[in-house]
């Protein structure tokens, strides 16, 4: 399936005629604030964020998974759901594949397939967390951390590999989602684990073409429930260091133990240079991997604060990789993830908002209440009329999921694929 | 596989040779405090733990799973390994099954089997988080509590079925874990829920047999994400008690948010007469199923010391249904249960040598730091000798792990079953 | 100082001229969708919150306190505060008296005091965490859960002279928050103190007026770090039943364990009808105490959320006694307590906007997108013109924080009073 | 008061007669399993922790205190209940002075005295989170991390003084613990404030004397309830290696968030060489500070594990500063610290007996199981008997509890300091 841009200019115009008024009272109210929404709007157009391959289909718990009808069922089909995407919101413009579920074919076939839907190939993601059919080594006691050579070499190679394939693509980046640890006190000798860990990664690194970089994830527990190798932020920047400039820590905002302050730690790594990449979901509990605002959307326009932020006076940085990072057990795929590009696009916008002059003269003067003021009248600000506006900018549905289920794509996948289609993923 | 008393009692002869003067050591020791040991020895052999038919196989996480050889492929074969882990240690002397994973083709076979091992029937586990293949409704968004009635009274009719298998078997309790929730606000009108779930357990219950109990579970999160309808004990304790004398609450250690204080719930619920059932297992993040007394070994003293309080000082509760709710991830599972029973036993040793009376004076005269050191002195005690009496006293191996492990049980397993085998279950 | 009607009228009229523009856009958009909003506003309007006498002056950590200038020394002073906030908002117009600290020596003349500034006496608190300096016992180790009969005996005498008290001023009911409980493993004897604090808050109970409510708090820990008697809404809820219909659990937001489902609670409380009463505050790590809304806004729109359909559909709930309880560590009290005030009556009137018909109609559709939508849509829209239309149309200030500092009102006070005067409270 | 060697001697012999029995046999058995028990004995014989100046007395919370007769009211009576403390245990041969609570007016005095209970002087502590009477710049808004540079001057020229005093004295560090943060979002630009801390604490490390370490204290909230500056491990270690060779963090068991693994932390630190010091204390919720061991003893035990792996593998370390860092806000303060370092040398002891050779066989082989029993062998050792022959090895009291409640010390005490002494401190 794919949807024209004339379809969704056509949906424009018979269902948002209202929206422009709203646009203009908005506009009028901030420029009378000295706030250039025209250069917002173009920020907010241009943002674009990648779509993992694993998560086009139903996601599940270790307790079951209640399949979605039309899951893309090849990577080709993957392809197509976010091409869905991109021409809905124009904002869903990559992808970032995991090996070796996506391993392509056919390279040319599915690059020019990639290119039909506008979309480049973001980060590449590689798995030595499970072990596939064919393995000759177990991860089962570790990969890139095990304290034997051969699995740790293994991981090591298949790291490799996934360079390469990416290469091919035209990826420019890798991450490391390092899932080893342990399930008990005494498993591992932390220190060997460690060590291990970053020999395991500076070789990799070491193999990188010149201009890749290397995203380091952490995340405190599971699929390991007493440890986890890379277990916070401060772990990852101490191996980033170790291994080089182009490596870079990875956040994702479901990796943290209750109550962390995430955007404090998003601060310090744009601070000293290191923040690489950035994977969106919600959660209440753990890594709970739920549409993104869906939860604490406050705490997602703080972050959005501290990246704004960042990015406006930490040029030491690369420019981020984004990506939504989320399981969908419950919802439509590809609804669940229109909504959080919605989130996503509502807390930068609500960001771009900060009046950050203002905010410094108040913190120079402890002037804690004016501090909170200025958070909050940009965050209680109804944006949408200016997201609306950015879609319009970039040929996008100014209403994405209304125009998905008008065009009932859903409908279209399943008839296509049929109900019991199955996306490699989790 | 069957392992015979006498090959037991012979291993105890040739291994086990030196625990005698650590016990008459230990014992001396303990008499001169006026504690009764062959009244602490017998309890400790007395007591029985069932096993879930779920756990006998490799457990896993949702990203993935490591399986390991010779897992039992029927009921049959998992009745042999609790036979295995009964004869090792005579405490493990009953099975807690879950339907539909466990639907006995023969039950009279079946209760031969169980027989022939010294295993009875605990409570019966009902499956109301996922969709069998054959299922003529979905549970995808809610059972117990849904708003639609089909899938309600499809989850109805399935607990009465399991009660109906339990009944032939011999079983005199049903467990109900309900995983309905919402992974999103807004999803669930929690008063909605809330009074249909009510509404579903009277009736259950109503037909329950008459000398059958029901244990209600309750746990804050996972499988879903937002919310559980049956979040905490409050809510657990107020739908027995909606239901009638012979409803109770269920504890499960790994279903408490973080930091709770569960042997006080344990006491609360003692004092009112509504504990029904327990599920042993040990976390230090969420719900991660690990080994008992693997993370919190003095956490778990503590809620044993409520437990042995309560079971001689509150009448009104029923003689409580334990049961080992782990997850194997990593450990071969017999030997990760043996570690289990190792661990609950000595627990429970350990509170039963609380001197209670010292303990009563002592908070009567605010002297806390004297009540810390009566726990403490309880804990610090090396009660291993107690409970290796307790093992030889009713036939059981005196240490049961390396019985396990010198009579090559796995090893024969996997020449039995092979590598490839896989038990239903999580 | 006393803010008069006419100076508030000046500065609105001064001040606010376009805010009406902005009304009108909001109301057509609303009116379109269906929307009551002058309902809306009329509700908006009437909401009264009471001003807790402990919290206008600056409050503090056990590692120190930073005093405040200008903090009222008597309860004269801080009536006249509460009056401040409540002609600036017309919306905090009840003061909640915790006893001994507020006692009044002249009755009549601290009712006129309250009545010239609108305000009533909303519920009573004892205080039984803290030794007076004339006490007789000692609350050291418990009070109404005490195991010794003088410190129990003493500690519900207290509480019936806070009735008294109350009586003569008009409150109508009595708040009992209970910081009884252990720092240790042993201490108590959770089934003893339970027991003991039934026992003492019937007796209470018995002894209150017949119009009289009493209301129950929760909390798991702080001042204790091992236990606390009344740990959660279930023990709370069990004692509200066990002393009859006029007692209720009062919720706190702060007092709960990492990531509790609270809006669940409130839920279920209103469903039984024993929601009394509840608390306002924020916080990010544990009984944080501050400004409302200053941490996680969508989390309280989830609660009013709540709040909204159990006032619309369960009558079987009392009128709710609606309190600030905050500590002004950092902020002028005054304006901390204004910005609470406005976080609360936001979510009030997102809350509002919740299209409950659609809502219970996607509910039963299972279509989890459009229910999040639904609530999403309430929470962002800008409803800051429906709040100032309420408040000028209650004639309170349009915008209570810039009137306030227009009006220098701190300056005043700290001339009046002096930089070194101190609250009474924590 | 001062307790001689002859009455512990005397006390010892007519108490304890029948412990040797008990070493003799604990003995026996460890030799059989290759242990060198005369190691164990004297290296815990040899274990010093400093007691901090500020914990001799009551603690209390934000909700009030409950004092305890006979509290130290000046330095010099701080110095004569450590030196009880050592007296009975002498393993608490250092202090560890806070200013300005503990400025010595006679240096030479206070040496004297401290010399004479052979006492010596361990990190001194800074304190800027508190305003002093005298104080000519606020803290309120930060110390180390203000924006303004007045408080910020005023803070570095506080610790350099401490330094001053701490040289006087014959300390040869400084830890520094900075409560520095914010209590609201947008109150600190995250960026700035870090960058300020790393400025200040640079400028004082390069003012410190050349033979002293510097140590960084994290925690990630209270007094702060929104962000502390210095919230983890990974920003002290950040901050310690800008700093230079001689700074280092310094791990306070309760400064984590909830669940955090902090065995990790210390075995990464140790592993880098940047591990400086340690605060002992225990906790169930937050940063509780009660007794050591009194929650999470197995927590702990694993704790002291990695301890002394990294003192017996990682030479780059210093040696540790070791202080027990809690608040006696129930029991009698000394009666506590004796529980305190009695827990402290039981972990150390059980984490002496792990066989370490056995353990790193086991973990090359993935034998998991084993791992654990490793652990849990030296865990479930009833280690008492040895820590008993330690201390009479030292000359301590064989049970220092028994000890000072039979030489009556805080009647003593009592009588004479009164009832109404207040130490100074928390």
């Amino acid at each position: 399936m794919k949807i024209t841009t004339d379809r969704i200019s056509e949906f424009n115009k018979s269902n948002h005629s209202s929206y422009k008024t709203e646009l203009d009272f908005l506009k009028n109210k901030l420029v009378k604030k000295g706030i250039d929404t025209e250069e917002i709007i173009s920020k907010v157009a241009d943002f674009q964020v990648a779509i993992p391959s694993w998560a086009l289909g139903a996601g599940g718990t270790r307790f079951g998974r209640f399949s979605y009808g039309g899951e893309p069922a090849s990577l080709e089909q993957k392809l197509d759901d976010i091409g869905v995407l991109h021409a809905l919101t124009q904002s869903a413009g990559a992808v970032s594949l995991h090996i070796p579920w996506d391993i392509p074919k056919d390279v040319k076939a599915i690059k020019e397939k990639a290119q039909s839907h506008g979309i480049v190939f973001d980060a590449m993601n590689s798995n030595t967390f499970q072990d596939q059919p064919e393995a000759k080594e177990t991860y089962k006691y570790g990969s890139l951390s095990a304290v034997n050579d051969a699995p740790r070499d293994y991981a090591i190679g298949h790291n490799l590999e996934v360079i390469k394939i990416g290469e091919e693509l035209g990826s420019k980046s890798l991450t490391v989602w390092l899932a080893d640890g342990a399930n008990f006190p005494g498993q591992n000798n932390f220190q060997r684990v460690l060590q291990n860990t970053e020999n395991s990664l500076k070789s990799i690194y070491g193999k990188m073409p010149k201009d890749w970089k290397m995203f380091i994830e952490y995340k405190p527990y599971e699929p390991n429930f007493y440890s986890t190798v890379i277990q916070d932020w401060g772990t990852s920047f101490m191996l980033a260091n170790a291994c080089g400039e182009r490596a870079y820590t990875l956040v994702d905002l479901g990796h943290h133990l209750p109550n962390t302050n995430i955007e404090q730690i998003v601060a310090t790594l744009m601070l000293k240079g290191k923040l690489g990449g950035f994977h969106f979901n919600d959660s209440k509990y753990g890594d709970d991997d739920i549409t993104v605002g869906s939860i604490k959307p406050y705490s997602l326009f703080l972050i959005f604060n501290e990246l704004v932020y960042g990015m406006e006076n930490n040029p030491q940085n690369p420019d981020l990789a984004w990506m939504i990072d989320a399981s969908h057990n419950t919802k439509d795929p590809l609804e669940d993830l229109l909504q959080s590009l919605e989130a996503i696009l509502i807390a930068y916008t609500q960001a771009l908002l900060v009046d950050q002059k203002a905010l410094k003269q108040a913190q120079q003067e402890n002037d804690v209440v004016t501090c909170q003021e200025i958070l909050q009248d940009a965050y209680r600000t109804d944006v949408r009329p200016l997201l609306k506006a950015a879609r319009e900018k970039s040929g996008a549905a100014i209403n994405p999921l209304s125009a998905y289920r008008n065009l009932e794509v859903r409908k279209y996948l399943v008839k296509e694929r049929g109900t019991k289609s199955k996306a490699t993923g989790l």
